[in-house]
């Protein structure tokens, strides 16, 4: 197996430091230069003879222009917190609690056509005669005495969220960076002569990288320290709203949103939770937008020969690399940032031509969670193996074309151990990748169907990175499925109504009750209940976590009761009283501590078998009905051991061996078997020693490995 | 203070043990004997200068006429379990998992128009046309395969209920009992003749104890040793219903209720849930039917010179003595079985001549919760005290006339502890009542107010004892309340709207989300939001316990969520970021044991007080809302120790302090303070020796005091 020296992997550098990023561009192998959000490229770097990626974020670097054209800025909506009137009159100041350095009222004509008053005791809106704006306050009259009432408003975002992290985070202290709406028609003009000028003016990139389009993740600050971040979604489209943009969207869909369908009583509508009909047209109507956008400046940058690549972080909004609209940009290569191997499979699904990871730690003095990096206290180099051991066993099920870091350089020196790591890192990538190109790994002939409200267009991810999500059960699931030897779909309820369970042999639905993970009112139709009944009578699995198919309003708490033979307890049992039980022996090893705790499950037939129970509840169970089997698992936490657990149970329910795809003995360790090259890949995924039997098609024997250890083992 | 040798007492004779009785009648200080379900009076003891109650189960001792007029019995509504079509026809055995020696299928002509067949899946009623009954089954045509059906039948109770619990209970052999129902005309006549006999038959008799009336509170049994009883329900109104009560019903009320109007999915109508409207009026309608009833027994009775006592227990359904008929009856007594304090509070608030209290234990080998009394292994001496520390406390703030044991007195001959324990307690008992009959003990200017669902009708009482609802909050709510020196009224949200928050210091919700104790819908009234919004800002204090004032559909969890300062969280504040918070040192103490582990609980607002949290999460807090406060405590079990807590917030709350009713600053005693005869009562909660400081309005002193004492202190 022949590994390039030097290949496949983007290095930040750093002006001013020229021989510290030829040296590193040196260790790591690097055939790529890129710069980053602070950084610059010196003409003695961009002529070192390596391939220049420069990243530019398309609606920020505008500031004299959005000082002229105030009303190209990008909006949003918002709902003051509630006020509760005394009397009958009530004065509100709309921005009370939120950060005004990043919002400012719009309350301009065509704005204020938007603006409501909700009376949310009453949960009725309030009519227009009966308030005013002025002053920058809503002045209310008529109201009902000890009623709560809120003013939903547009405002303006002066302060590019990103920017603004990087402020509050990094004590940035340079000018607070605007952003423009490209909806704007002047500011869409201004854009795209922008980018080519720039294209014109640097000859030397070969690569821009977009970070990434137009519209960020929704991210509201708070005025209060101790609610500085108010509301945090990574796949929200609040930020994407405007009067123009409401216009359009009701010329095109014959019906007009209100401020109501984006404030959704103050909760806004989170990822997380089930869609209204009216979020679902607007996000097709966002995302053909940012296409048809995003496709002009693809085109540009064609033009000048360079290629386009795109960094799906940021300003993601609308650009779902799994939506319908995506491949239409023809962006030449997608960049993910990772911590994880769901989203190392997320990057590496993706239809585009070049698929890249950003490695993390991000060279910053403070991670994303706020905890030193590179700085006194950080430790980078147990960050970056911490996250190198989740994308692993991910990339041994499927690899990206190349990986690469961000941020200040400079940052390393202090650091060695760091630069020892990613000089590891990088070659076992390239030794891996050149697995893959000798012949893809084994894979057992399972598929695995993920049923959630959003389907496809979330393959591999809920909203943002799994720090950011790991309180949702389905994130945890995902991170194991994403290195194991199966077949993995995504699909919606809809795609199930239309025989989305053909070629599946186990569907999973994993979620908390009436989230968009669960599923909530869908569950409410008979017919995706019938057609998960037969598929299990039929001889299909289903494995429900946590709160599966629950939605109130049926004669059980999970739609799913009479597969599952556990229902969940909402109060409706108070007086039903609970089927004793014993428990039974479980196939396979259930450590403790992957057993659950939830208080409200309960038997529904003696026939269920609890393989695992707590304080006389049962946790984990497992019931047949026809030819198929539906297992209930409280919880489900990502680490090795509970992965291997996960794995043996799609293994004892499909009654396949692990063995065409290798296997070990010791659940910390994992393997990949490539038939073409007759090679294991075998890793090591703890911190420690570890011996296994490891089992393949050619044999089976005794290995030993360092602490986590990649070994290629040719058999 | 001079208390009767003998007096009050209600000793439970037995045949065949004519010395025994007389000698504990001695001991006891008994002034009555009485029989007991299995036990008879010899005329030796009938003849010995005491009082008699006699029992009867009115509608129990009549099999010959049973059997005459098998349509004379009772019924009740049943659902099958679900079954699950996998083709387009399906047959069901509508008892299939029920107890076949309590329940027989009524299929008769007049029954059978009101059986359902549903389908589960789609929640809709099957068309008559497709279903027909024969042989016991159901055959259902034109399924639509993978949905479940059930049928919704009625069915005959061949089985008195408390006759089979203590045949499956305590080994009984005799005839299984049947019960008449007193709806049936013919039945209703000889019920009627048989009491003017059984009158006319028993000169000596005093007092008719009816244990109770008509009607059983609900209870299943299945077919399944693993799932003995399927359902318990103290409070239901199932086992009242037949095809005569529901054309009866439907010529009243003008609209007909339907099998589903019982079944409810499955989940009939549990007491702990809240009623339909319907439900509601079938109560009201019950409630009267059973009254008119009674009072015509009572008049038979007071015909015969007798007085007519009524056990409240068992067959108690529509007789409910806080609901609007009860006085009518005109019951000269009221008999309470008691565990707790709330059901001694329970008894002694009624409006009827004589209060009585039948304490626990039972004379049985095994007690109600299945544990051996008075056989081997048992402790009744341990398990008197135990409900007789819960008791006193009551006691001590309002008394009863008087107390008595039941069952079979021969088993208290092996156990001269337990007789002991009763002659001390029994002295007690006189001393508290003498106590009281010298003038009220003092209370605090402090009325509390408990709002749910049920309001007065169920005051001091959910459904059923501590043990079988101390999953519900509010019953150790209750039990604290027992005995506090604090008025307390019981109301539901309709007395809110309709001004009974007036007088009114302190209110408390206490149950979980859309239970009938926290109120679900209830909160969807605007008019009751805005209501106790009012009451709080104009001076009140709110008290919400576990999940209080919790309704999906709002815009925040709790709809009082503004007042409390802390939300639930169900998923809608997935993405909203939590206030960060301090805990604040709280106006008494908070036992460890007191704060709860409720994970998804998060503050509204940085201004709320956080008393207590577990894991990051505020379990106990206070939020001042105008001159009022709101406090939110995330569970409630009661305790002595806990108790005293919940003391110290109420005084906290209305800035009262005890000393005007007596205090004692150890948690584990307990004081009454009568002004009248200027005596404390003192009371030691704990089973060790406690040394404690007294004040009460006359002055402060040391006590100590003997494990569980009672003392009796004129200061």
């Amino acid at each position: 197996m022949q590994i390039p020296a030097r290949a496949d992997f983007t290095l930040p550098g750093e002006s001013g430091y020229e021989q510290l990023t030829l040296e590193l561009a040196r260790r790591w192998g690097a055939d790529v230069i890129r710069d980053s959000d602070g950084t610059h490229l010196s003409p003695e770097i961009i002529s070192a003879g390596y391939r220049v990626y420069s990243t530019i974020c398309i609606i920020r670097q505008h500031n004299d222009f959005a000082a002229m054209h105030p009303d190209a800025q990008q909006q949003t909506f918002l709902s003051s917190d509630p006020v509760t009137a005394v009397s009958d009159s009530l004065i509100i100041h709309p921005l009370d609690g939120y950060f005004t350095e990043q919002f400012e009222l719009n309350d301009s004509a065509d704005a204020l056509e938007y603006w409501q008053v909700w009376d949310r005791t009453a949960n009725a809106v309030v009519s227009r005669e009966n308030w005013s704006c002025h002053d920058g306050l809503v002045e209310i009259r008529n109201c009902t005495p000890f009623h709560r009432y809120t003013v939903s408003f547009l405002c303006w975002r002066i302060w590019e969220e990103i920017n603004m992290y990087n402020h509050t985070t990094n004590n940035w202290t340079s000018e607070h960076l605007r952003q423009l709406d490209p909806r704007h028609p002047l500011a869409w003009e201004y854009l795209k002569g922008w980018l080519e000028n720039w294209c014109i003016e640097n000859p030397d990139t070969n690569v821009v990288r977009l970070t990434s389009l137009f519209y960020n993740f929704v991210w509201i600050f708070g005025d209060d320290m101790r609610r500085r971040s108010r509301f945090v979604d990574w796949a929200s489209y609040d930020f994407t709203v405007s009067p123009a943009a409401l216009r359009a969207f009701e010329a095109e869909y014959g019906y007009a949103l209100t401020a109501e369908d984006f404030i959704h009583q103050g909760k806004l509508q989170a990822t997380h939770r089930p869609p209204t009909p009216a979020k679902r047209d607007y996000m097709k109507f966002i995302q053909r937008f940012v296409a048809d956008k995003a496709r002009e400046l693809v085109n540009i940058i064609h033009a000048h020969g360079k290629q386009a690549y795109v960094f799906y972080d940021d300003s993601w909004v609308g650009m779902e690399p799994y939506g319908p609209y995506f491949t239409s940009i023809g962006f030449d290569g997608l960049i993910k940032c990772v911590f994880s191997g769901f989203e190392c499979r997320l990057c590496a699904g993706v239809d585009v031509p070049t698929h890249e990871l950003r490695f993390h730690p991000y060279l910053f003095p403070v991670g994303l969670g706020g905890l030193p990096t590179f700085m006194e206290g950080g430790h980078p180099e147990k960050d970056a193996l911490d996250y190198w051991l989740h994308v692993r066993r991910a990339l041994a099920r499927q690899c990206v074309d190349r990986i690469g870091l961000g941020g200040y350089l400079h940052l390393t020196e202090k650091f060695p151990a760091f630069v020892d790591t990613i000089t590891e890192m990088s070659d076992q990538f390239r030794a891996i990748k050149a697995l893959h190109a000798e012949g893809a790994p084994a894979v057992l002939p399972i598929t695995i169907g993920v049923v959630h409200t959003w389907g496809s267009l979330r393959s591999w991810t809920l909203s943002g990175h799994f720090h950011e999500t790991n309180t949702h059960v389905l994130i945890h699931v995902l991170e194991a499925l994403a290195g194991f030897p199966v077949n993995v779909r995504f699909l919606s309820f809809e795609d199930v109504l239309n025989g989305g369970l053909h070629g599946i042999d186990i569907l999973i639905n994993a979620g908390q009750a009436c989230d968009a993970w669960s599923g909530g009112n869908a569950w409410l139709n008979p017919a995706l209940v019938s057609e998960i009944t037969r598929f299990v009578y039929q001889g299909g699995h289903f494995i429900g976590i946590e709160e599966p198919s629950a939605v109130p309003g049926l004669d059980t708490g999970f739609a799913l009761a009479h597969l599952l033979g556990v229902d969940m307890d909402t109060g409706d049992y108070a007086c039903h009283m609970p089927w004793q039980f014993e428990t039974a022996a479980a196939p396979f090893d259930i450590p403790e501590t992957a057993v659950g705790q939830k208080s409200n499950i309960r038997l529904m037939s003696p026939e269920t078998q609890v393989w695992a129970e707590s304080d006389g509840i049962p946790q984990f169970t497992c019931s047949r009905f026809g030819s198929g089997t539906a297992v209930y698992m409280s919880t489900f936490s990502y680490s090795p051991a509970h992965a291997h657990m996960f794995l043996s149970l799609l293994l004892a329910l499909t009654g396949q061996t692990q063995e065409a795809a290798g296997t070990a003995d010791n659940s910390a360790v994992e393997t990949a078997w490539f038939p073409e090259s007759s090679t294991l890949l075998i890793m090591n995924n703890a911190d420690a020693p570890m011996s296994t039997r490891i089992t393949c098609p050619t044999g089976c024997f005794p290995v030993d490995l360092s602490p986590l250890e990649t070994r290629f083992l040719h058999v």
